[in-house]
């Protein structure tokens, strides 16, 4: 069972595996696709893409969210302050090191976004100050979408895997995670016949 | 992908692939069931079973078909005659080489009758004459079996699949067809864990 590329035939899911794994079936055999990385790789290249399309829709919070930063958190929001607000972030800096989060991208899930934003900010190099945008981009792209992206363990409906599945098929990139996980693993007929001692 | 024992928690068919496999799914991971083989191997188990347990049961053909026999088909015949009638067949010789079929095991399909007796009787080395009812038996078995078991490319109800499933688990050996070949495939999430990176 290798990694292998996507099927030019329509991909038609079936049922989840232990909660984790979307069995689907297509032209050329069976397939098991990995929900976490299939959805982070659908989020990752949105995160990603914002600035070449129209701005990312936002969820207002009910209360704005208030967060003392370290000096190093302070440090890295200058960094990324203007990515974030591109994303779909709207913050306000406030006195001292305290920033108040008012809105946040629609994906991501609202009662993490105090863990998010910080981890967010922990991870900016602050090395990287002059290593331009679209490399602090990617990773503040990957660190929403491994965020935000379903989990493994989490039970989705036939419905939620076919958009996955659709919306995958869009992305740059369908048969890999951006950490380079592959995202789906392919068993063709041939292997299954052979398995079977039918060829 | 290795053909393996089969899980002691309940294996629970989830679609079929290209009408000629039954995708499962356990507490282990993913099987892979071909569907022909293990109606095989139920109807095998079945066709072998009568001596020890009650008569199988019979359908009457609407109208007795009659086989006139090669002198070879004539010999094997006399082999075999009393197999058949303990399996479900209702036989009765006609004049010369001519039998009448008036009754067959309800499993096996009505309008293949004619093809199938003929296949037994050709099948029967008549060198084996004196080796024994079980081996005689085993070859009916197989034969009518084969035949008489669902093929590859034909669409089965998820009823069916259970009621497949359910069947082989109760068979003497559920994990391989009476011709040696693997009855399921199995895919434990150990392995798929590993074909992801997750491990």
């Amino acid at each position: 069972m290798e990694p292998e590329g996507v099927s030019r035939g329509s991909i038609r899911p079936v049922a989840q595996l232990h909660e984790s794994f979307i069995i689907a079936v297509d032209d050329e055999g069976l397939l098991l696709i990995d929900q976490h990385v299939a959805h982070e790789r659908i989020l990752f290249d949105k995160f990603r893409r914002k600035e070449t399309e129209r701005a990312l829709e936002s969820q207002n919070l009910l209360l704005p969210e208030t967060v003392d930063l370290s000096p190093a958190q302070s440090q890295a929001f200058e960094i990324v302050e203007e990515e974030l607000s591109s994303i779909g972030f709207g913050l306000m800096r406030l006195s001292g090191r305290t920033v108040a989060i008012k809105s946040i991208p629609t994906d991501l899930p609202a009662a993490e976004v105090h863990n998010l934003f910080a981890e967010i900010l922990d991870n900016i190099d602050l090395e990287k100050r002059g290593s331009g945008k679209a490399t602090v981009r990617d990773d503040i792209a990957a660190s929403l979408a491994c965020k935000a992206a379903v989990k493994i363990n989490m039970k989705l409906t036939l419905e939620k895997m076919h958009w996955l599945i659709d919306r995958l098929l869009t992305t740059s990139s369908p048969t890999t995670c951006p950490h380079g996980r592959p995202v789906i693993l392919r068993l063709s007929m041939k292997d299954i016949e052979r398995g079977f001692h039918r060829t």
